[in-house]
């Protein structure tokens, strides 16, 4: 991974779109009360993050790669609690 | 563009992820209610997905351009009652 400006411009996006999913993951882990939140809209979020992650795989685009392998795992802990806790 | 298998993939991505917005930005529509959302979250949210837009023009990366203009328009509505209804 070259760190071109283009690189470090979307190291940053993906790094702002992380952080503003952060708040909810903590309220979540913490609480592991699940009650309020969709779990379609979950898993169409879920799946959305994994196609993307994989055209980042396909477009050898790291900053796409890196964003949706920590979202993703951001929001599967959501799910699993979704899932476990209901 | 051109609509190849790794565009097309893209494409669903996109729409994938912003179909998981929408049920906020129908809900913000409709109650203009925006007590319960984060003003800093949001602010964070509109900069990143702004950000993600200009790293999609400069790659010319047509399904991260067009996801992040909609999504930018939904995330802004929401933007926009919470600064104007609080």
């Amino acid at each position: 991974m070259l760190l071109t400006f283009e690189t470090a411009l979307g190291m940053l996006a993906g790094t702002l779109t992380t952080i503003a999913f952060l708040p909810q993951v903590i309220r979540t882990w913490r609480t592991r009360s699940t009650a309020d939140i969709s779990l379609v809209m979950f898993l169409v979020l879920c799946s959305g993050v994994l196609l993307w992650l994989i055209y980042g795989l396909l477009r050898g685009d790291w900053p796409v790669i890196i964003s949706n392998a920590v979202t993703i795992l951001l929001a599967g802990t959501i799910l699993f609690f979704k899932l476990r806790h209901g």
